[in-house]
């Protein structure tokens, strides 16, 4: 079986930069794919992309060495196993908030005797090897996104959930949740010692966590502070600055 | 009937700045109407795009101000004419070499007796308003592209072309058909002489002309020497640099 | 951030007229949204309409003015925010028969700490503006159908719901689940009382309430009975009500 | 081979009454399937369609009994002989102002020896059977569109083309070539005349003639004064139209 | 209402063959409709296929005789509905492990008084004819999938569950909760027998049983066993198998 | 820039095997590409695909190493432009019947001073490598097919056109061209000995020489005969008889 990159650079002690593809198209998609990131996810949740969509992005990412990750909408057994099916090699699953829902997502996730996955690989096959059925629950990735006051106080727990690979905050629910306005990059004291908590709780719990965040300088930061994995803005934030700014000095007086 | 910004603008001496939508998708369409730019033009001649998907495009330009145009594949009757029934205000035709060719474009955007287009303006009509048919012809653009050496030659005579509204330099191609290496941006003196010689025709003509640029400082410049139109890049050269840039930060060490 | 005309004209004591698409195509949608609709829903629940789709028709409905609600399939927390991502200014929720269900769904619809709804408005701020975070939990409607016998008995604790907007009456299911044929257009003795209990009850709590109809002659008089809201029927049975009579017509003996 | 019930209806001498697809959806096009039209003609000229979709429109259209057509957006082989390929059981093309043009049109869609098309009945198999290419030549419709002054003062010589079906009168194009306003259900007496002109040299010529209509009442006037088929506005006039009224009768006051 | 051939099938003791659709395509779909199957199954499960393109499948299956029928992703409400709605004649619906999970999806798939299925059968009535709402509660089918050894203990519970016309044996997931490979087509003895169990345990509550199979001959052995359904691979492995074996051929020296 | 394998296979002597893909589909696509196949063309002609579908489906190809080949409708510069844009390595183009028509094809497929192919390769360069402008002219494929009795009178003086890599023969409408039954695999002498005379002059010209065959047996002897490429039927007929095939050993009495 393909092996998965992300395990694999963490497992060296390197930190990943994933790629966040908002736009439904397979040729933004394939456009990132040829970026250098280390993975890519698409963004079911708040990214503009279904499944159907997402299946071809899946296969413009594999025309490249990116790892392909995908965020679900919502803790919702049915998508993630059809992406998962489609050769997602990780799933982000939103709003873990209790041990209990992060429980239920792992075993979404995981073939018995483990999980409750079900079995039919159909495309992972196709990317994966035809191994897939007994590498998949070691390969596959778990992301659980802490993003609430809740998940905060359960991170402990939620961290401690047998089969999930690791943590993923979200900043702006997470802000939102403890009474401050929804950004990335923060640097509200609270809200930046929440996410230092998180990230502790991860490594006590010797498991990975990453972070979104909207600047690859923030991110660098973020390497440096510890994290496993950063995320830097999304295809629609990168296409509409780099175009803001060509619109600005093309009509700046010579 | 909406007026067409472009000739607006340049009626009053101003040049205008075009983005390029080459990723066949109504998001990214959607997100470059948001940036600025004074027209946007859907490329379904070497952009990723055709017909059907170009329609979902020029429905979300129209949520905003930029006048959608299009780039068709070729000078060939059908698309061109789907493209303006769908809403595009001007066309860009490529490969246009001769008075001949120049005279058989025009005469398809143009309901008779100027030209032979047939009518039937089936979404043009929501987007321009209910009297399209009685001001199409003085609204719709006409852009020639001059990209070869048999076109430099023919210039004069098809800027003459009657109700043919401006000539759009493709650099690379002409580049190509002039010996040179195919691309943007160009600082090779022979070209540059030729791009200067069509830009002179235009104003000779007392036509518009514009340009097809990369960077948006030499965009800048081009309007500083006389362009009424430049062109910057495309969506996928800024979402690929873009991305580039921000993976390279992000894996800077700190 | 821009106003939800809804709320305006109900705020001033107006009925609204809402429009249904059912049909999954962007080009039926701006048709529709140039009729001088109030609102236009996107009928994911029993029309044949799945997110993407639904993408490209907020777009298409946001060339013009018409407000864009969508009605989701069920109860689920993912399609709901998804939607409401995409730039939906409201959403009418099938099946709320218990006050536990009205809150929940609510949760969905509103930020923090009103609610569970994830941050990330990607299409909305395009369509809204970027103070969307400010005021999305006031502009956003939220409508519960009411449609059984079960929701009937909840009416009033249903109604009490805070930050639910209004009730949508949904006669076909109500009349089945009360032992009657399922239509629309109802003059059924106990289904016309039952639909006045439900408008009497949103007016005890002070919230909106709307109905789905068949016929513009029966929304008109649902509108003289004190309802905010009118729904007709949907661009599937205006299209085909529309052909079919325009053939009987044609083949008429002359 | 399934016989095309448009031929078999002229052959006793029956008018048939076509229905137009201008939305590019097979949604809409099983909704118009199922209204009683005699035909129906996939519009990929003025109509929003492109080939990808029109597919699927031929497949919803099968699902009933009316015979499927298709308009092209010009006279280009590809196009025509992609549609036939997928089913289209007749070809409608726009301007065809020569004898020379018709004699090329007929080509397109006759096996050797009477034409050139190329042999792939790909999914024309599926619909009509697998003796299809014994019985295509004499099944598929040719219908040239008369369109233009040039079309009608050689429109002996085009409908004594062999292979030619029938001529098919556009109304708009015609008057705005005559320099009359483009529109159906002309009254203006040169072009009822030359729509007469047309309808004659059809019958001298002993082929079929069809019209383009917008009212039924202006068709079923077509079908007495002797034309062989009468198309209806098109499924966004009707929707459009029926809608409009809706909204209407709703906003009425009580 | 068109009746449920499958239904009919069964009740004259036939056995049937199912087809199964993974390919998200109305062409592949249209393919299969015209082999011969007695039923085809779209799996939105396994299969990568989701609604949008399962519509346009639905459509292509009408074209033909085979009931179409539809695996759902998991037991969600909206999804089944929507199936419903668009025209399916039955949903199969996996890890059915509980009576309690039994009567939801039953509750789903029905009408008021028997279940809580939303009224609005948008497309079925197109496909099933105008008298859909008196007969579907009795045309629909409705099957369990039994592939978990938690399922095996709860069968004959399931098996009763009312309005519950079949249980579906997917054996890769009955082996895999059972500590074997996953696999179709088993001859592992305690799978074989475990089958055996669900079989008998369907006929005990005199309903139907299915099972899905790999290869031909193994179907046809179930059928002999007293299986009431079969189901054979998938198009996808169909393609691929014959697709390899050609190659295979085309490059054996000669 | 990425070698075109079926170059280097033919100038090392051996023969390639191409698969067919009609189907719309991505998936199915990427099915095909992992069989084994040399090659793998899609046909927009007598396949059921556009434009924008066959972007998808060069993306699938493109996760593993057939090398990805287009046959194009007709010869219309347009779409021969837009595939080798999209990144296919080569076109297989219908209907070349005279010198100057397939001079006109090869100038479309080569940059200057070659031909006039425009610059623009968007896709192209994520497939190829970022130096496909100075290797396309090289590595970029072009077939002519031979197929009507015009062709074969022609072919010598077609096979001697400067850039043209080889013929390929269209065995269908070659037989109904010189009066036979359409149809692969002809044993017909009449039309054997015109399909030898083709292999010759390819030969004679020192050009490759391909063939359209149906079963694999027959693609074997046409290899052993001399023949540098065959294609074996397509997806859908691979699909097809393989369903019908299983249908029937099901349905077989045990």
């Amino acid at each position: 079986m393909r092996s998965n990159n992300i395990k694999s650079l963490w497992s060296q002690g390197q930190a990943t930069v994933n790629g966040w593809l908002s736009i439904p198209s397979s040729v933004s998609a394939e456009i990132m794919a040829h970026q250098g990131w280390d993975s890519l996810t698409i963004d079911l949740q708040h990214g503009l992309v279904d499944y159907q969509t997402a299946l071809t992005m899946l296969q413009a990412v594999s025309t490249k060495d990116a790892t392909p990750l995908a965020r679900v909408p919502w803790l919702e057994a049915g998508i993630i196993m059809k992406l998962l099916d489609a050769g997602a090699y990780g799933i982000i699953c939103p709003m873990i908030n209790t041990p209990e829902e992060a429980q239920r997502f792992v075993s979404y996730c995981r073939y018995a005797p483990l999980g409750q996955r079900s079995f039919g690989p159909t495309r992972a096959v196709f990317y994966a090897g035809a191994d897939y059925a007994q590498h998949a629950n070691d390969t596959v990735l778990t992301l659980a996104m802490i993003e609430t006051r809740q998940a905060l106080d359960n991170v402990a727990a939620i961290a401690a959930t047998p089969g999930l690979d690791g943590l993923y905050i979200g900043p702006s629910d997470l802000s939102l949740s403890m009474g401050y306005t929804p950004k990335l990059d923060q640097e509200e004291p609270a809200v930046v010692e929440a996410i230092e908590a998180i990230r502790k709780a991860a490594k006590d719990a010797a498991i990975s966590v990453g972070i979104h965040c909207l600047e690859p300088s923030y991110a660098q930061r973020m390497i440096d502070q510890g994290f496993d994995m950063v995320t830097i803005g999304s295809d629609i934030r990168l296409l509409g600055a780099a175009a803001a700014a060509a619109v600005k000095v093309s009509k700046a007086k010579g």
